[in-house]
């Protein structure tokens, strides 16, 4: 029978306790959240619910067409300036996701015949985007500038370094300056994920390619998502207004897809106004993130120490981490239980995001059940 | 300088005339439109947009996290639930974009070692599903099953046919009940994409596969996109609920992607509510295409019968496609453009969509503008 391999997989799963469900919460879920992305704790905020409502009412419920067709709204072209303003870029382009920018930058930007370089640690859009582009590519070791060095040393015409600044799983940084000293030498461009960097690092939020003097530079592209401490959907890449037209013109992610939401686009231009007028909303998702972690090692947990707002914390094994994970939601408390293959190096892991808006008193009682059930 | 080449490229477009703009229109533009996807003219109904607008207040701006950490909402089951039955299928599985549905649904479904059988007609997404994909990947012309069984025979293991039900630039249909019949014969599954299918062909708008007799079959997976008849943003993969079990577990464009944008489900979910209270909808999409081709043709323009919403009307040369279009719009008037290389055979095109809320007078008005203007 057509696709009857697939109950060989899942028994497969099943005697490994790797088996993924669904779970879908209600409106008003009594559990305290340390698993969602929402750093800036401004998905339910008023004015970015009203931003997306507002956006619904005025231009439609959805872009109704790619965004070379009718997909352009005057809302897509301001929330662009204003992202492209506040990152330190000429300009930027949105697109439906952040997956879907990660495709359109680094397919786009690496021709055939160049070198795509790529972490290890890097995210799974980003390693999609390296299997699609028509360029070689060569991963290379976990946030090692060396061996970005050795890899472009290797390879004569056009290269692109290809890295996360923070990486989803661990919550750790990216040398961003020694990648770009590297890159420079060679004449190699820099693509940068800043999905978990944007609002959380940098002055008032502005990014890591920012913190490290790299936003605007003409060899430095960077792609961000709308979905994390924008708390809506969608992504964007910024660069200089050259690159962005090539985008315009090559990206099939870009020019094959829909245009994203105005809902989308209204509630992720509330939050970056949001952001702008409290810039001390970064610092303050950091700060939690530095609590969480002191606290935890405190108690003796494995957890690695947060460069953003993603504190790791180590699991025995894929069935202890899954167990853990539901004595944690049991006791009120949602965290994150990444396993494989969702996690580079094989290890499992609780996964916390730090809030801007836990209060002490949350950070405490977080701690206090992930002590009591660690198994 | 690193990205120094795409000057060269930019330079190359000017000169064929192919370069893309990006054109923000306001939103109480007072064109006709005959360019988007909104077939059933339900993106500003003010149920749909109300149905966004409730979803953002009462879930948030976002989803927050992958489906399978916080991204899972009440209301993305409740919509799952609704396609499929809606559709005919098991189960439903959402993503936030039809791109990524497509890209789910294809990368997973063809293991390494299994062959894609594509038809040369897809859609980018499609392809790029392919690119992805482990399997070999063979593409057949366009709309030919003796091409797939042809294909099929050549292969011992595992295969899938892949193919858009209508497809994009000239909107043809795709053969479905002789692709059915020619994949069974060789124990091949079918994954067909039926964007511009849902709402517009079918019982009420179920969509091609319902047409042809193959929704709910264990051997076919339809995917279809929230962002056209259904006026919202996003994709969803229908099909039997162990292959939707299987994407859960290993499709990466879900697993890795922030979960769709509550706004954008209750859209969906309230333009698909309507379309079963108001099912005259699709009938009324189609008969608009038929008039639309009927006039054009007896204007002596070369446009495709068309079998679905879209009417595809051949133009001379990119660079008249462009003043068509262009003539068109200072007339009133939008219409989509297709050049290359969005267009597989190279041919440029206007690209007219039939909407269900077109009146006579539109219709009339529309056709004499194309005519007026022709190169
Ligand atoms: C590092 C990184 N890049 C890109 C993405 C994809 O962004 P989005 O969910 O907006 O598609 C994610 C997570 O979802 C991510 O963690
Ligand atoms: C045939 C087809 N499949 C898939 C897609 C992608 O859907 P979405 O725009 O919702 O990502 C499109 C157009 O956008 C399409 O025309």
């Amino acid at each position: 029978m057509a696709f009857g391999w697939i109950d060989e997989q899942a028994d497969a799963r099943r005697r490994a306790g790797l088996v993924r469900t669904l779970r879908p919460r209600p409106a008003d879920s009594p559990l305290l959240d340390l698993a969602s992305n929402d750093y800036l704790g401004l998905a339910r905020h008023p004015e970015v619910t009203e931003g997306a409502a507002a956006a619904a009412r005025t231009w439609g419920g959805g872009a109704t067409g790619s965004r070379l067709v009718t997909g352009t709204t005057a809302l897509h072209r301001e929330l662009e300036e204003e992202l492209a303003r506040f990152c330190g870029f000429e300009a930027a382009l949105v697109l439906s996701s952040g997956y879907a920018a990660n495709l359109a930058a680094v397919t786009a930007l690496a021709p055939h015949g160049s070198l795509l370089v790529s972490d290890a640690g890097n995210h799974a859009s980003l390693i999609d985007g390296c299997r699609l582009a028509r360029a070689a590519t060569q991963v290379v070791a976990h946030a090692d500038p060396d061996a970005v060095r050795k890899a472009l040393g290797t390879h004569g015409g056009q290269a692109v370094l290809v890295s996360d600044t923070v990486f989803s799983v661990d919550g750790d940084a990216a040398p961003l300056a020694r990648h770009a000293e590297v890159c420079r030498e060679h004449g190699a461009g820099l693509v940068l994920d800043d999905a978990h960097g944007l609002g959380v690092l940098g002055d008032g939020g502005r990014g890591a390619p920012h913190a490290a003097g790299l936003a605007g530079a003409d060899d430095v592209v960077v792609t961000v998502t709308l979905s994390k401490s924008l708390g809506s959907q969608g992504g964007a890449v910024l660069g200089p207004a050259r690159v962005i037209d090539h985008l315009v013109n090559t990206a099939r992610t870009f020019i094959f897809d829909t245009g994203l939401a105005p809902a989308a686009a209204g509630a992720a231009l509330a939050a970056l106004r949001l952001l702008r007028r409290e810039p001390e909303r970064a610092a303050r998702a950091r700060a939690v993130a530095a609590e969480l972690h002191a606290r935890l090692s405190g108690a003796g947990l494995r957890a690695v120490r947060p460069d953003a707002a993603v504190v790791s914390v180590c699991a025995p094994s894929p069935e202890q981490a899954v167990r853990w994970a539901a004595d944690c939601r049991a006791a009120g408390l949602a965290v994150g239980c990444f396993r494989p293959p969702s996690v580079p190096d094989g290890i499992s892991r609780l996964r916390l995001t730090a809030r801007a808006d836990l209060s002490g008193a949350q950070i405490e009682r977080a701690v206090r059940v992930i002590g009591e059930t660690r198994p």
